[in-house]
């Protein structure tokens, strides 16, 4: 663009190399960008250059605000404590407007393309590129008869899909959180990689991913005039509750027979795995329950059964889940895994309602696993954490 | 996120609604944006909520900064007179601060994920998905021993790819400009969706499409300590000068042989196209002239052969290209296709330097395209034009 020449890219890139502080550009910058950086203890060096600003904040989300400086040159600048490995979104506030930083690259969070910065974890290499076969991230479109229109996904083929032609695989259906989108797992997840990495170790089967996204308005519906009602109205409700409906049936109308259709799958419920996280979670559990003809293998991730993990009740195994529960046995035979998890430093709210639907199974005798992340919250690590210790009890 | 609830995600679709204005939510906006706006005419509605700000700028980067008006419930607003259709960058600029607008998908250009907004262009559909065969796009991580890191790159396969195994696919690699990344392309461009729809009509053969990453470090190379040095000096320049040469070696070097072995290609110069915009054409004249042995298809959108267009100096065909012009007739059956094309309305200098190689190569009798926009600038609606007459002249 004329705005920007090659001359200036070069320049900024002349900014890569490592401070004296052994602070270094975090992954998640933009080609060339010097901010912000991260040192080896997980502390975060923030700068931005806004000299008319009469403030300016940074809002790591998951960590309270933080005041930035002005320095003389009319940047201004912050730095973190020691922040938890992993991938954080954050936004800077300029004036009370919150903006994404220019030096990031954008993740789609919030229900917007926010800024993030990626806390490299010591040692931790499951969900980096490795010297490994790689699978193949695609995008594909397809229209859905549910929606009206064309919807985009993302598919994760395992690295053999291309060589072994006439070899059929599982599917994992992997959803995103509320204010993501389906890029989350690739972008911010990295779930390609930790799946590259799993299937070299053995430790997983090859399996295709399918990253759908998770907001679905189906054809005619006209949306409730929601103005002056309050957050949770019943007006509200139903209108989630119609969004949630419409994305089941397009994830089992349009999407399933679609990538059925279009990828070498094994077909059948033995082979059919669903997980997400947080908002995902809910809908895993929703759409699963709903299909038990279609998936065998469940995976809640910081989110599972809307109402019993938001706290409101207690689990009743003869009706909740169209009473699926009510006899062990048979849906020990007929479910291969129901996986919950949680990270230990998540809200207390959503942690309560998680290991409250854990105990409730296992009052129920109801198998399953519940995993916790160490040290983690609602944020991505966790879920990273989570598809480590998921994918490889699949389909085996 | 706990940031935002699927119910506030609810309550933005609710503002899909098209106004009794006329206006509707752009396509590169956010799940739920209502802001901006596009009309018929191509006007452009932008709001932004800003109570304590004391100014707001809304810049669209091809056109003069427009001053937004603070309204009394916080919100800041403009809007803009008809636009020129098709994929705008733009900005806001808060107190000073240039930042992206929340509402907007990011799209990479000017060297960070910037907004865009789509004006459509009244009766084009090329660019628009159809209900046609879709071609898949899928991200490929590449090791390369050039630049000693993993290198990322898009790859578009036409629609029969996946049904027809045996069948082996002409490649064009195509190129973003400089501040742009490989992403740009599709995002962008719509390249998908527009070889989609030539190929469905048959105007284009199907082939595989490689978009890769246009920068470069060579692995080991120390970049020069830039302090103080004006744009373009000598220091600069050489600098610039290695990492074009480092692009054109990890192209030639590794990004090729892993596209031939791990893709079902054409492998001989008859069936390997190369273009690129704006820098990326610069790029492209440089790769293909050096590689004639690799690339028989040349294609400049609006760049070509560097310092020729730049205007520094007129065509030497003894000379110029390595000499690969000096013999129209060899050339002609050398080169399938040289293709230039520029905007009319593009900035007067980048316009005189196409103008003067196409007429260069008229005088020294060098078959070539030449094509022109009309009414479009240095943007993608020009690009999108440039492929959609280049492609068909491919591989015929």
């Amino acid at each position: 663009m004329k705005r920007i020449g090659i001359a200036l890219l070069l320049l900024a890139s002349a900014c890569f190399a490592q401070g004296p502080d052994g602070f270094v550009p975090a992954s998640t910058n933009v080609w060339g960008a010097a901010y912000p950086r991260v040192d080896a203890n997980g502390r975060a060096e923030f700068r931005i250059k806004a000299p008319d600003a009469a403030t300016v904040k940074l809002s790591l989300w998951s960590n309270p605000k933080l005041d930035m400086v002005k320095q003389p040159d009319g940047f201004w600048t912050a730095t973190t404590p020691p922040l938890v490995p992993g991938f954080h979104y954050y936004s800077l506030i300029v004036d009370g407007v919150e903006v994404s930083d220019p030096a990031s690259h954008s993740f789609y969070g919030g229900g917007k393309d926010a800024s993030g910065i990626e806390i490299p974890e010591p040692g931790a290499t499951y969900y980096l590129p490795q010297d490994v076969p790689h699978g193949a991230v695609r995008e594909i479109w397809y229209f859905s008869k549910v929606t009206a229109n064309w919807r985009h996904a993302l598919i994760y083929l395992p690295p053999s899909y291309e060589t072994q032609n006439s070899q059929r695989y599982p599917v994992l259906y992997l959803q995103h959180g509320g204010g993501e989108d389906e890029t989350g797992w690739i972008k911010q997840g990295h779930a390609n990689f930790i799946l590259d990495n799993l299937i070299a170790q053995k430790s997983s089967k090859p399996m295709i991913v399918v990253m759908a996204y998770g907001y679905a308005k189906r054809a005619g519906y006209v949306e409730p005039d929601l103005t002056g009602k309050p957050l949770g109205s019943p007006e509200m409700m139903k209108g989630m509750q119609e969004m949630s409906q419409t994305f089941e049936d397009d994830l089992t109308q349009a999407l399933i027979p679609y990538i059925d259709s279009h990828f070498r799958t094994l077909t059948d419920r033995d082979h059919r795995a669903m997980a997400g996280l947080s908002m995902g979670g809910m809908q895993t559990f929703q759409v699963t329950f709903d299909h038990l003809d279609l998936f065998s293998y469940i995976g809640g991730f910081s989110g599972a059964a809307g109402q019993l993990v938001l706290g409101n009740r207690t689990l009743d195994p003869k009706t909740d889940f169209h009473g699926a529960l009510a006899d062990p046995a048979a849906f020990a035979k007929r479910v291969h895994l129901l996986w919950l998890g949680v990270g230990t430093d998540e809200p207390e709210r959503m942690k309560a309602g998680l290991e409250k639907l854990h105990t409730s199974l296992d009052e129920a005798k109801i198998k399953h696993v519940f995993y916790e992340s160490p040290g983690t919250s609602h944020e991505w690590q966790t879920w990273r954490r989570d598809l480590k210790d998921f994918a490889p009890r699949l389909f085996q």
